[in-house]
């Protein structure tokens, strides 16, 4: 896909300065630009390197005023860095667009697929699964019986979806994410042997959910795990049984929600945390990374540490942990100086 | 699927207090239960909700007399718990039939397939591979040359096992899960390139073992990786090679057990647990969240932190690491205070 | 797959001591081995296996000298160790030979596919891809548009290779990897939503890289994710967008670097680390297991700890960490004596 200077001011309704037939094919950061590449000037910490890019198209701001000469052809525009989004969001569309229903794909006759639906090589699609208009699922996809996806999501490849689980509308799952294997509850006997507690709820994604590679989401024993609209999960994360994520909170990869948990909206827990079962977070509530949490956390608060506590005091605390030898040195000191006033007070 | 209060009466030898045609299609708690659904009473601190639910049907316990009028139709039996947990195994199990070998799997022809064996779509099944009667191989599996699969075990969608690795008996792999990868070994070169070392053992797991979505253990240098019978492992695990995990252990989500680590029976490791290389794990040990072990552990131990120690000693001592600022403080002030007494008795 | 001792030694150039006719289908390690497999002995804590194994063949070192009669036959060599590790690695290529393009994989037409090349059943290989000679595709892979795969690589089960990744010459990516998913790149709204930021980078894997079972390592949000030649990466590990890791670097299973980090050349990162976003780290480092750095690192620098600091500071404090208690009440000892003193004091 090429484009032209002229044609991508067009798009962006801003003016050309240079010569509006070069063509660019990819887009780039104005410090590793190459040829056929456009870039953008936005922070002016990058202003230098305007004039030694090799990008041959850079979008700038209107009042953009050079001070040595650009060979890069320009586009003048009202908002530079808005204007590179706008192109970023076109060419993701353009990149990942996909249609049709492969002949390749297993398609079972009960199941509903929407309009302008894709279906990918060698995807499964289970007994009366609903897939609503403009989604696409890409090759080697799982839909088990009686999933339903909303409309206009992305389920990219090799991502498996257990049977009765329930996609929203405008969501995005990426490679090797699992919805919906059985929660992990198994009942002691005995003989010490342990007895499958049946799993028999489902997932439910809300819409304009994201989830990052590999992360899995297992089932509800009764009832729903439920994952609220707006939800940012990152890759390798674990979300147990019957746990709730509230509205348009994010969570970075690789931390651990025990089973039964209930997250708050709005929260930003950071990678590589844990969460033991059956606590309660509060809405805003901010867990720094590695944190590993105990007990119920309050709208609001900000917590490090594991156990974690407030992050202030955790901060002031760790100071001191690496000058645990010098402190006990001191007590030391302190000791023996109360042990030679002892013995010289004896001593009289 | 639609189930009648008399039919359902029959299963669990119970009888029927209400309309014995009532119809339910699925099963749900008390407190969240609709039309259609069918709960059970067992705990006592749930009894206000039977007057409220809109379940259909609700199973209680023979000897339980209500209070007010009940909308639902009853069904009593000896122990309401089980007759539930009797159900939702019998759900479950229905819900999970599937039945033959799809003409869209792959299948060598050297490759020995059981009684009443389901192989799914897109499912690849190696040369000279043995699996098992009444076993269920879900779609998009892929089992390498050689793989043994025993009775009853089901492997479910995306499941990966490498050539030569043998499951046991009535196990369940959950989505994503790979099995016998190369265990993580290269030797460090004079050039500081590391040359791989070939990996050539494989993964042996017993009976009865259930293994979470996405964990991945690895394939022994030489010898086996070896999964005890009753073993439970959660989502996310890392296993790596040579690695002995004892019968009936549990472990939860995101932990990782460094190579030729010997795990006893019997024992409870939490989530995001990290045992490096080597150890030997007794029998009945319990491991915290998040702990880190760098040592052998004794039977019975519990340990808690990272480097992990025993649990009371690490609880005690936790207290007051966020007490150490005020610690310092104190020691501060008796240093001064030392300080002022010293000059004082100069001044004498 | 059986093989003579006589054939065994031609190929390693060892003269057998016993019977030339004797056949092994295995290798295993000298205390386990049965009849029909092949072993070494190479370090002289071993010696005394050797008289009791039952192996049908031992290799070992030229100048070996029995004390007692040994049963299995003996291939003497110069160097047992490298000799046993090079049928090892014989054995390993035999095992995973595959050939040939299967008619059941979808391949686009406008794919390059180089000279010998093994491509398995339901793989799905995208538009423009080029595969390098000799390279092995295994079933169920997914290589999206514009992939690029060097010579001599494998590319094990259910990899997912988004478009417009490229992956250098003998790498090995083990099952359930995904490469180059979008980065966790989200810009928060006034109304507490999160917008998706596009992620069009991509990423490099360079020449002769391992990645173990399903690690992801996301696409650049513009540029390239780059993991740099040499680098070995164990399982479940976490590499977010526009990471950088140098040459020959080596990190152990569910450590997660955040986005725009660069790790230097010949790091050894131990397991489950978390690395925070944006940091330096330099050549030649060595993080400890769990460390959690918030920090950049210089070259050769040891750390441990989270958050890390240098080990053999950490080492030091954290044999006081257990002690809190006993140095909290020498504290409480020290002010009730001066208490006294001073009481006693103003007795005076």
């Amino acid at each position: 896909m090429e484009f032209s200077a002229r044609q991508i001011a067009d798009v962006l309704e801003g003016t050309v300065e240079g010569n509006p037939e070069v063509k660019i094919s990819k887009l780039a950061k104005i410090e590793e630009a190459e040829a056929g590449s456009l870039s953008f000037l936005a922070n002016p910490k990058y202003t230098s390197f305007i004039y030694s890019t090799k990008a041959s198209i850079v979008i700038v701001n209107d009042d953009f005023i050079p001070e040595q000469p650009i060979s890069s052809t320009l586009i003048r525009v009202n908002d530079a860095y808005s204007a590179f989004a706008r192109l970023l969001e076109l060419y993701n569309q353009i990149r990942n667009e996909k249609k049709g229903v492969s002949s390749l794909a297993f398609i079972s006759p009960s199941a509903k697929i929407g309009q302008d639906v894709y279906i990918g090589e060698y995807a499964y699609v289970g007994e009366n699964v609903v897939i609503g208009d403009k989604s696409r699922i890409f090759p080697q996809v799982y839909l088990g019986d009686n999933v339903q996806i909303g409309k206009e999501t992305i389920i990219y490849p090799g991502v498996i979806i257990y049977s009765d689980n329930k996609i929203g509308n405008q969501c995005t799952l990426h490679g090797g994410v699992v919805i919906g294997a059985d929660g992990f509850g198994f009942a002691p006997q005995q003989d010490k042997n342990y007895k499958k507690v049946a799993q028999i709820g489902n997932v439910i994604i809300e819409d304009n959910v994201e989830i990052g590679s590999n992360t899995t989401i297992d089932r509800a024993t009764l009832g729903s795990t439920i994952i609220r609209k707006g939800v940012k999960l990152d890759n390798l994360i674990q979300v147990a049984h019957n746990v709730e994520i509230g509205e348009n909170t994010v969570i970075a990869a690789q931390t651990g929600i025990s089973g039964s948990v209930k997250v708050g909206k709005n929260c930003m827990i950071a990678g590589q945390v844990g969460l033991a079962g059956h606590l309660a977070i509060g809405d805003d509530v901010k867990i720094g990374a590695q944190a590993g949490i105990s007990g119920n956390i309050k709208d609001g608060a900000i917590v490090l540490g594991s156990p974690a506590i407030d992050i202030s005091v955790f901060r002031r605390a760790i100071v001191h942990f690496k000058n645990l030898p010098v402190i006990v040195k001191r007590i030391e000191e302190i000791e023996k100086m109360i042990k030679r006033g002892e013995s010289s007070d004896r001593e009289l």
